[in-house]
């Protein structure tokens, strides 16, 4: 049987049900029963039914073919959510499905998390105070740091620093989380197949800084990195312009990118495939990958939320698992 | 007539003869003859040879149809000029050829210059000490400020800053200066025949610093900047998250995008035409369009250097010149 995987709910108030349920629906019989939603199986029913996808679920990790597994987390004070609004409720239900989803993967019952977005202001509202989903695994997996990588069909980039000013992400990072992110980047891809992954690492200043004239990073943090990383063994190269990296990684040189800041990484990955780019976490006890959009409360519950997102964080995090498991 | 426009030579040891002559050779005749060369015409007549072209040149600015008119600048130590090497002379000959441009250029002889790429050291060398073509123009022109415009079929972007530290670029930049970056971009449009360009600015820290959160640049600088602009009666939105704005003006919703520096223009614009993007400078006295490469000194007077990138930035120049003219 194929590795299980576990998909959180979101935040109730927004997307993530009806946009799990529209692609379970698309699944075949036997890929849909070990795709366990975890979440509220009466929320995921009323999505079955505003999609009118006839879907049939089961409570619990085990399904038979064909039906849906849930594994049902009660929700505290449920009449307080309300359709497309934030509130403590709905915030406090979304950590408890990230909450379960890490506690079965840290016993090995599912092999990848896909997460469906959460509200930071509701999760906030409701007593937890994380940034985000990665400082909230990184919490709950005992986790010193971690690695977001954009993954897609023609163009992946994992990121140095994401969720900083670029003030902060040009002066703060050092040598040694360069080369921490090209050593997560690499036992990634050789995890998902590649045998010696071609990796390149961008330049953080225009032109790498032109020998030191805009911009020392590249000497004194970046091209030592990429000599640490190469006596290991990585085939790596760089600093290269990020202006010619992506472009030269598009054209087939390389198979990663290592991104020293958000929109570097985000820019050249989202304009070549907005929708099918998916959020990978590296660097964690856990695997996880998760859709690349938020709850997007102004379209929640009415059917129109676009799943192919969602259906690429899913593919993706079967394609770990069968490798996992195979 | 067709307004006339003159095209800088370049470093005489690098791939400008060669890329010029390729693509006088495909233009049409009547084209030909109002797209003077500012340069050294033995040397054009020596990659006629090599590439086989078979073009008649007409010393001076007039030139019937079919010739292609050579504004001769003489070349001082010429036999110290070797093929694919730096040299002083090399150096010297670029600066003249430039000079010689702006002059033509300020008198409304030509109504465009287009620029072949010259090699920083070699000018540093003969004692020119300029960190590029725009700030040789800004020196010849006495202009006070300038703003880099990447332009291309699909994608275009004008920066608020170009070739300085990712530092410098998060921190140094002014409300005043992104204002007149703004105003630069629109008046740009509005002479190529916009009547009202639809600009997007881009915000420069991830996700606009989401409130203050991470950066606070995109409140205390970009946003004032946008509204004042408004005010002014120029189609201005932003700021929006760099990730998402050129994915947005690539889909048709916007005309141009203010990035907020050197990569997150050159990133997007790159990835989507790398060979036809055109650097275009604005706010100088004069117009002036440029290839976005280097000298290419590796495979200069080989015949091997591709003339796509010259070819986009002199049919440019040949729609802001019809568009003066006209």
């Amino acid at each position: 049987m194929a590795a299980r995987i576990g998909i959180t709910m979101g935040d109730p108030s927004g997307i993530g049900p009806e946009i799990i349920v529209a692609t379970l629906a698309q699944m075949d019989p036997a890929t849909r029963s070990v795709s366990a939603v975890v979440g509220n199986v009466d929320l995921l029913k009323r999505a079955d039914r505003l999609l009118g996808t006839g879907l049939k679920f089961a409570e619990g990790l085990e399904a038979k073919a064909g039906e849906a597994p849930v594994v049902h987390v009660p929700t505290r004070d449920q009449d307080r959510i309300r359709d497309g609004q934030i509130s403590a409720a709905g915030g406090e239900a979304a950590y408890r499905y990230v909450e379960k989803a890490v506690e079965l993967a840290l016993e090995k019952r599912i092999a990848v998390i896909v997460t469906a977005p959460l509200n930071k202001a509701a999760m906030h509202s409701a007593g937890h105070h994380f940034d985000g989903h990665t400082e909230l695994l990184a919490h709950l997996t005992g986790a010193k740091q971690s690695f977001m990588l954009l993954a897609g069909e023609k163009l992946n980039a994992v990121h140095v620093t994401t969720h900083t000013s670029l003030r902060n992400a040009a002066e703060k990072p050092t040598m040694e989380r360069v080369l921490a992110t090209i050593r997560a980047g690499d036992r990634h891809f050789k995890e998902i197949g590649y045998e010696r992954p071609r990796i390149a690492v961008a330049g953080l200043n225009p032109h790498c800084g032109e020998g030191g004239i805009f911009g020392r990073e590249e000497i004194d943090r970046i091209e030592p990195a990429v000599e640490a990383a190469k006596r290991e063994g990585i085939d790596v190269k760089g600093p290269i312009s990020g202006d010619t990296v992506f472009y030269r990684a598009l054209k087939g040189e390389f198979d990663l990118v290592v991104a020293q800041y958000h929109d570097q990484g985000h820019i050249p990955t989202k304009l070549i495939a907005f929708d099918e780019t998916v959020n990978v976490s590296l660097g964690l006890p856990i695997r996880r990958t998760a859709v690349d959009h938020g709850t997007a409360f102004d379209i929640a519950w009415k059917g129109k939320a676009s799943n192919a997102n969602m259906k690429a964080a899913i593919a993706y995090a079967r394609k770990m698992a069968d490798r996992v498991a195979g």
